[in-house]
């Protein structure tokens, strides 16, 4: 018999309780039981008082009395928000219960400090969920390439997001119009800023690129994190045109022994796994030097999927709590800023194509798109620069995934 | 220092040693070294004799040599074939070293002996490169989604008949021509038939559908077995009409307490990861009753990635050997026969639409194909008996992917 706590019985805390209920039988044998109930839910932290629920004779808002309880060895953190869930997270550890977290903001944020107090204490500290809800993705990159340098990942962190940009294309809706549909089918929260402004997609690529690396990379290391809000309807049909699909990704690449991280809209060419993810769905390329390029698909968010990776790690946590090795923090100098990436862009413009350099994609009205070939963004800027300096517009500018 | 042996010095075993020696710095950070080789190849199991090579020195063709090194805490069978690579294996593992394969054929054979005889010997077998390459799935499967009951694998397993496939879709060649073009390029073996014939693919989603739903399960369980020889361009051309490609996929499906496997082409909706995949390369779906579908996708054969797969492997054998849970012969009545298999199925025929239900395409010359509701395989056939009856031909027959 094993007591957890769940800390934050929202979304996330919510189906943990439900995957924990419907699967208990399945989680028991897996746990070399007989179809008995195995893992418990001994405590939930939460403000409401859940009256009439099975909930209302656990839940308390004291969280010292989860902590002085000695028979829970899981804390479940699905709390959200960077305080006090890293407090809490911190002090289960240092009290020698194992944390497992759906909280990209602690991870990102906090990952070194708690994956040490973790290793200290002899406990697990774990954050499958955090990444692309229910799609393992962490633990493969941390047991399964481990013969591998990681070259790059690049993938698609956010459901919503990519909900819209979907709507966008397949629709021709504008930004707006497909921002206001996922909001009516609570894809988009009400405040989607850090959402569509690439937030949440930018702490999940400095999680994986953390790992890929062997560094805790802080996002204001990253090179640069640009949105969706900017992205217009004639780009995402010259994209098709050139045949391309417009995505927001999370781009994490190693260039000799430095690395670049980022967040942009890129152009992604169709056929491949990234552009045929569409909807709320989650995509993540993983290139290493010896297998090659995997890539892992599956519904990045939800109740349930993100419920099935939390439960997936507290089985680990009770099964075999092998602490990971802790990251030290990749400091100055190992992140390249924008102007030194090796990158190629896309770009939309009125100069006439005898000034351009790349493939032309002829849009009519006298504009025309550029896709470039690699070369340092900061020679890229320039040579915008120097459209500018001859008064052509450049109308707008995105990436391409190499 | 830890010390390992390799039985089969080739395709793959060829590429464990590379992989080994090319990554050693890496390999020992994540073993808690500095950089220095941690591991070492101290026997090559091999009838040849590699003079001139550095593997010289090590080379051997007397298992017990390698059997009484009590140095060697890790074999790796990379030989191929059923026998000795079993016998050599359970060997190894009753002498308390762990091993790690890529041979599917002893894994879908006797994997359920060598997990119970690792498991007595407190020792690991670890087979992540006997499916799909260098992709992690059987991993993922194992640690990361045990809190789902998984209720559906299917996935493109062999990245010969894949390339065929492929040929035959995009450059309209048939069968033999395309089959040719494989050989000539080395994806396809000179004796083709365990690849074309399905019995690769077979054995493969027998180790995933076992590993999903806590049996063995042997090949001769399976429902059904088809290979790509008898695909006609025709059906490509009328699927592709319909928004479908063609795919020879391994299929695990649970219905309620029983399950049926099988290998068979499959129409595939475009759009979808699956049907995306081309060329050599392999693609998983899993479906969990909470996660929903996972796809995992990358290179399914070739040394390097394969190795990839194996080197991981070595490395959980050496950081962390927890024996995995055996599973039991799933015996009789747990695989449901072919015609109880709940599925949709595509056929090609002469009979005038007014005879057929379902989905039509229209195809010229008289004939039309057919795809169906979901129904049972033996209904199916009783159908198609009954037009039969009637005198029309059923000119092609596939099943249609759910």
């Amino acid at each position: 018999m094993f007591n957890i706590a769940i800390l934050g019985m929202g979304v996330v805390g919510g189906g943990v309780y439900e995957v924990l209920k419907n699967n208990a039988a399945d989680i028991s044998k897996k746990l070399g039981g007989n179809g008995e109930t195995l893992v418990t839910v001994k405590h939930v932290l939460d403000r409401r008082s859940f009256e009439g629920h099975d909930l209302a004779s656990i839940v308390t808002t004291d969280f010292q009395k989860i902590l002085d309880d000695k028979s829970v060895s899981v804390v479940v953190e699905t709390m959200g928000g960077a305080h006090p869930a890293f407090d809490f997270s911190k002090a289960a550890l240092e009290s020698g219960k194992s944390v497992v977290t759906s909280n990209k903001e602690v991870v990102a944020k906090y990952g070194d400090i708690l994956l040490e107090t973790a290793k200290r204490n002899n406990v697990c500290y774990l954050y499958e969920a955090s990444v692309g809800g229910g799609i393992p993705v962490i633990s493969p990159l941390l047991n399964c390439l481990t013969a591998n340098k990681i070259e790059r990942i690049a993938g698609i962190l956010n459901g919503t997001t990519n909900y819209i940009l979907t709507k966008m294309l397949f629709e021709g809706e504008a930004f707006d119009t497909a921002l206001k549909s996922a909001q009516a089918l609570g894809y988009a929260e009400a405040d989607p800023t850090a959402d569509v402004a690439g937030l949440d997609a930018l702490r999940k690529i400095c999680i994986l690129g953390g790992i890929a690396f062997g560094k805790h990379i802080p996002t204001e290391k990253a090179a640069i994190c640009e949105g969706i809000t900017e992205i217009d309807k004639k780009d995402i049909a010259a994209a098709s045109k050139a045949g391309y699909s417009v995505k927001l990704l999370g781009v994490a690449e190693k260039v000799e022994d430095k690395a670049y991280l980022m967040v942009a809209p890129h152009l992604v060419k169709n056929g491949t796994q990234i552009a045929s993810t569409v909807d709320v769905f989650n995509a993540v390329s993983v290139k290493g030097n010896m297998v090659g390029e995997l890539v892992f698909y599956g519904a990045g968010a939800g109740s349930l999927p993100t419920a099935s990776a939390v439960v997936s790690d507290i089985l680990s946590a009770i099964k075999c709590p092998v602490p990971e090795t802790p990251r030290e923090n990749c400091g100055d100098g190992f992140c390249l800023e924008a102007k030194e990436m090796p990158v190629k862009i896309y770009f939309r413009t009125d100069a006439p194509a005898g000034e351009l350099c790349g493939e032309i994609i002829e849009l009519g009205d006298g504009e025309r798109a550029v896709i470039t070939e690699v070369a340092t963004y900061g020679s890229h800027c320039a040579a915008l620069d120097a459209l500018k300096a001859k008064n052509y517009k450049i109308l707008a500018r995105h990436f391409v995934l190499k």
